[in-house]
């Protein structure tokens, strides 16, 4: 007999719920019955999962306690219209959407913090945390042993598909107006995205931080257990169809050893190194793969306390589904 | 009687070359004789300058002591090749190669440390600084009341028309290639550039640093009178064509007064500032503009005394061939 999960996917016919679907379909997830769900208006599409089609229900109409397994791909507000529901049904809850708060469903990378369910009690909950935090994270607790990290300072260039499918299409619309010498309109993004950069990815609050750029800091401290880390933070939308690139100047506690943390980030799992003179990039070393690829690796030209680093990173997978599959398997494997 | 100056420009034919020539004809700079000059391989082109055609000259075999003053708006060694030809003849020197070092050729800005010509005696030797500097230490400089850097975190976004023309027809032709579906083979740079990032845009020395990263940190201080100044810098060449975008993470030596260093840059003539909410762009509000765009100015997150700062910028106008002319109009003001 083979133990398996009945499971829901809020938001699965979006790009990171399209994407858990694959990811628990390549992985040897014990998936039992899967529910895709999505709004109304979706209702009556199919996904494709372990070779049959799946036909997507109706999320507001939905019977919770068909499942154990919840994950919440859709947007933050749709998380929060239904969870009261999802917890009734009393399910384990994956959020993927940044609705529920830290204090409710922590953040949890399983290569970074996976002890922090020790102190939680079933029907668990859990956050994924955000792409550009996954990525960072995974690096510095790689780490840990030999940087003791006081202050972050974090530029993360955020490729198109952070905004869904319609970013990608717009890119693409919008290249090829461009190329073709016709005139631009801009539809999704605030200014021209094709050939530009834009400094903001959401809108800015009263301090002028973005939603994202308090998210990542607030769930850096969380996931390293550093409260007192200095986090600055800046996100770019930047013309690239798929994969996070993050720019990283940190300061340690004390000089560091650039010998120890290459070796370190030499022989890791967790990540994948790249030797000085070449470096990663989104199109080359993040898209399709399961782990984040970090490069020029540099001490700092005038603080010997200064560590620079360069990190790509699928966005959908390791930064979305797959952190949140693989939240699931720690909770199946651990306390199920 | 009106004075005017004979000039020649090497490297007349590249982006750079070609931008001064555009701006020597756009002002009032009291032109003599114009000679235009480059590699023999480019004598006998010609170029457009009030009107007339300019035949394009061998640089190589030209007499220097026709002229009073020279731009090096070409390659670094062929600055270094023709520079003592240029001295022989007595002439005042603008370099924008970066080849001179700042003992002999300081880095100036007009609106940031022209004060630096009193202690130099004809025919000057001036550098015009990298254009990331020039476009930091623009912004830098107008809030020297308000905030005493200590330490500054640099991410430079250089558009591919830091790589001259090449860069340019490189992006477009790779665009076109992966839009119509073709298998794509980089020429130029060493990864896919169309919708990529790369995280170096030059060779790294032993240390793991760019030229131009170092450029950039050693320039910020000189031209700041901070040699304490503790820069960290990564330059990013990113898929669009002109205009830098440089994003900045500050730490003051206290408190930072936001309000007041809002007030400062909304009355700043020498920058453009951007309210909270929108914020500039390279395609939008760098290119054809003589000053740089600041915008998303806000304080730390964690620490009050650090401020963060967008800027973009023409690369090839005031971070090149304007601050260049701009410096030959204070020599001609003031000391010639």
């Amino acid at each position: 007999m083979t133990l398996s999960f009945d499971i829901a996917i809020i938001g699965a016919t979006g790009s990171v719920g399209e994407t858990l679907v694959q990811i628990l379909d390549e992985r040897d997830f014990p998936v039992g019955e899967l529910h895709v769900l999505a709004g109304s208006e979706s209702a009556g599409r199919t996904l494709s999962f372990k070779g049959r089609n799946l036909r997507v229900a109706d999320a507001e109409a939905f019977d919770f306690s068909r499942v154990r397994l919840v994950f919440c791909a859709a947007h933050p507000d749709v998380t929060l219209s239904l969870i009261d529901k999802v917890r009734a049904a009393g399910c384990q809850v994956i959020d993927l959407s940044g609705a529920l708060p830290a204090t409710q469903a922590p953040r949890v990378i399983s290569e970074v913090n996976a002890q922090i369910l020790d102190g939680l009690v079933a029907p668990f909950q859990l956050s994924s945390p955000c792409s550009p935090a996954v990525a960072v994270a995974v690096v510095l607790a790689a780490l840990r042993e030999q940087v003791e990290v006081r202050r972050l300072s974090v530029t993360a260039c955020l490729p198109v598909s952070s905004r869904g499918r319609e970013g990608v299409s717009e890119l693409a619309r919008q290249t090829a107006e461009l190329l073709n010498g016709r005139p631009l309109e801009p539809r999704l993004f605030e200014h021209q995205m094709a050939f530009n950069l834009l400094a903001q990815v959401d809108k800015p609050d009263e301090q002028g931080h973005g939603m994202l750029e308090r998210r990542v800091g607030e769930e850096l401290k969380q996931l390293m257990l550093l409260p007192d880390l200095q986090v600055s933070t800046s996100c770019l939308q930047v013309p690239v169809f798929f994969g996070d690139s993050i720019s990283v100047a940190l300061q340690a506690a004390g000089p560091v050893n650039l010998q120890a943390v290459l070796a370190q980030l030499a022989s890791s799992s967790v990540l994948e190194y790249v030797e000085p003179g070449d470096f990663p990039s989104a199109v080359g070393d993040a898209v399709g793969q399961d782990i984040p690829y970090v490069g020029r690796v540099r001490g700092g030209v005038d603080d010997p306390t200064e560590l620079n680093l360069w990190i790509t990173s699928d966005n959908l997978r390791k930064g979305a589904a797959l952190n949140a599959v693989q939240l699931a398997e720690l909770l199946i494997k651990h306390y199920l």
